[in-house]
């Protein structure tokens, strides 16, 4: 019976979780692998014991020790963001551990030189924790889905932004309001800016594109939108389009280029990605032969993120003991076989559209914008004029078919130099199921 | 680069499917393994010739000549029923090939003996597409979520029941007329008994079952209940009730029992497993450490089974090329770990239910059926008792907190013994998202 010992650096909530995972499923793990998979020593300079239930677990405050220590067989690396976390992943594969990690900053933005890095020193490196928390979603995209040429990706993978959006559609209150609360209950951070404005979203996407399509992409790249410019009449006029709001990351593959973004999302009803509420997360995949499939799951906690980085350390103890290391390519395609593509401009873009318009209550504004959306090639779909109200703007809100995004930008730009109208109109692009590879 | 080689028994809908998969993902395949894996033969006594396009794949109506040569690594069985499949994938695992299938039916009543033969001759049995179709859903098990212990799992793994609940609550159309429609549609078989009475659903709940505990368990110990006697009445009373009709597995672990069976159940429109439609399958799984997770996708199909089929060979072809066979146990359990589970008496286990009684119209009727509940301790949530008919019964509806199967069993005995009930009472199970562990 072979020992696989773990060295963990980062005893925060999700390495805590992984300590409580290895613990509690200790008896489980080696019934089905046949291996002891132990926490042997914990790296953190930030805490001075460890509980007493992790009395076979050694505490220190020297990672590099822990690093260059011959008895640790794998590094977990969950201390998240770039510094000093890239310095300890680089230094374990230069050690010749095998690394697990969660963080899709780091990989995000430096994944490139780490898995170059893992690949000449025949290390393998895990990361199924870093997209959709708790959810198999990058086993399944590696393994599950070897023989399929992904069309697509979309999915709702922030769960403090969809948990905003939830609330805001049940309740009808403002973003502000439902963040303060979210913050005051521990769903969201004290600096939100990566979830609310989509930046981890990103993150994720572009650790997704990398397997998907054996691409180089950083998520930097990514055209992204978050959702704090939404107000809750969106939400309201959404629903009378029949569709929800979502913080959607969008990806389709094109063959010669692809497109990546991250922005809200108006999803109609009919759509499984409409029905994803609260913190949860879910990943959309269309493949050519398997098509349509969905991972659901939650997207973030400490014992389901523990459960995601406990699979990773499982598979890697399971390759060291078959002696079959580099058996599955950490990216999905070997790498050699990863190569640049180029990404679609937004301008490009296709998709049809919500605007809210701000206009004063007069004649012949809605004849105006019209033709303006008329010269542009964008063809209305429907309009919705609310109520008069007592004074101010009123809200003209429109649905479009299928327009490309540089005939919107330019359609807008009009519209909102029209004297008529008060505000910058807000726009939100609609979920296109026939583009989406939708059957 | 090593090539594996394929050996297809069966060109029907999924073994033609595998083959186009195979085909058309090669290169892809070489990428992403370093392999080539080659559908080198295909054994079918019922063509004469393959499509031009398989040129490098002979042809042979001598399965057990290509099970016994050498130069085959993988056979993969999709005849589908018990025998002749049985004894070629015996015979398979005796000449020391690894196996890959789709046979549900098969394995859930004879995989004792399939998977006891294959450790002793230390080779593999993929079976990916025997459940939910193109959905990774065994891999998620085995591999995604092997630190859990798994608390529960629901789901709809019947792509014809759903299809035809799915057109009756769209169109408020009867069972036998969508039934006799999915026929000529290609979306139901000519016999479509294991379909619609729930047996297949049986099998694919059997063998969830066998790897999420590490259990013994064939599919006709399974408590089985289809969705012929469904009434579009029903189904639009769960309507008003907040719910749809599904038929679900479901199966929840009490660690020395465990609960089995599949019949169709109210699931609140607020559980993701109301808003599954069509043909779709949904697998949701509570695990101890990753919490809620549900995986969607195709539950059957030309290609979509096809990926999955590959899927399994790759991950057998990869542990061909790396030494790793038996890396990963079949089951998900080690051989030795699996043991005898009791399964829960039905009479024991407690939901909230559904009933809908047709009895005369006249006074004290509902007194009467309310003093039988009361009496056997079964507490009424709701009665919808629908406007007079001009003549014949009227249907009484009743929704009921948590009760036990045996009081409602003999509470029902006596309430259609009353003089006044004309028809059985239909009763159906609600889902008890406490009791199957949602949070």
């Amino acid at each position: 019976m072979k020992t696989i010992n773990v060295g963990l650096i980062g005893f925060g909530t999700v390495g805590s979780g992984l300590a409580e995972v290895l613990l509690s499923q200790q008896e489980r793990l080696l019934q089905r692998s046949g291996l002891t998979v132990r926490l042997a020593r914990v790296a953190d300079i930030m805490i001075s014991e460890l509980p007493a239930r992790f009395a076979d677990t050694e505490l220190t405050n020297d990672a590099e020790g822990m690093i260059n220590d011959p008895d640790i067989d794998i590094i977990v690396e969950l201390i998240g963001g770039i510094q000093p976390a890239k310095t300890f992943v680089m230094d374990a594969i230069a050690a010749g551990k095998h690394v697990v990690t969660a963080n899709k900053a780091l990989l995000s933005q430096e994944g490139k030189e780490i898995f170059a890095a893992a690949a000449a020193k025949g290390v393998e490196v895990g990361f199924e924790a870093s997209v959709g928390g708790g959810i198999p979603v990058i086993k399944s995209l590696k393994e599950g889905l070897v023989a399929n040429k992904i069309l697509s990706i979309m999915g709702i993978m922030n769960g403090t932004a969809n948990y905003i959006l939830t609330r805001m559609t049940d309740e009808g209150i403002a973003f502000a309001d439902v963040l303060k609360d979210a913050q005051e209950l521990g769903f969201a951070e004290a600096d939100p800016t990566y979830d609310i404005e989509g930046i981890d979203t990103a993150h994720k996407l572009a650790i997704l594109m990398t397997m998907a399509y054996g691409m180089n992409i950083t998520h930097d790249e990514i055209a992204t939108e978050g959702i704090s410019q939404i107000e809750p009449m969106d939400i309201e006029f959404a629903r009378e389009f029949g569709c929800r709001i979502k913080l959607l990351a969008i990806s389709r593959n094109h063959d010669d280029n692809v497109e990546a973004r991250v922005h809200p999302t108006m999803v109609p009803e009919s759509h499984l990605l409409s029905s994803i509420n609260g913190a949860y997360n879910a990943i959309h995949f269309t493949g050519d032969t398997v098509g349509n499939v969905l991972l659901y799951g939650p997207g973030a906690g400490k014992l389901p993120t523990g459960s995601a980085v406990a699979a990773d350390v499982v598979d890697i103890a399971r390759d060291i003991a078959a002696g079959s290391v580099g058996r599955v390519p950490s990216l999905s395609y070997l790498p050699g076989e990863i190569r640049d593509i180029a990404i679609t401009p937004m301008e490009k873009l296709s998709c049809p559209w919500y605007f809210r318009i701000s206009a004063k209550d007069e004649p012949g504004v809605l004849a105006a914008i019209a033709g303006i959306l008329s010269r542009h090639g964008i063809s209305i779909e429907s309009v919705i004029q609310k109520g008069r109200q007592q004074s101010g703007p009123v809200s003209i809100v429109i649905s479009t078919h299928t327009a490309q995004e540089s005939s919107v930008l330019a359609a807008l730009t009009e519209i909102d130099a029209l004297e008529v109208v008060s505000l910058p109109t807000v726009k939100i692009r609609m979920l296109d199921e026939t583009a989406s590879f939708e059957d």
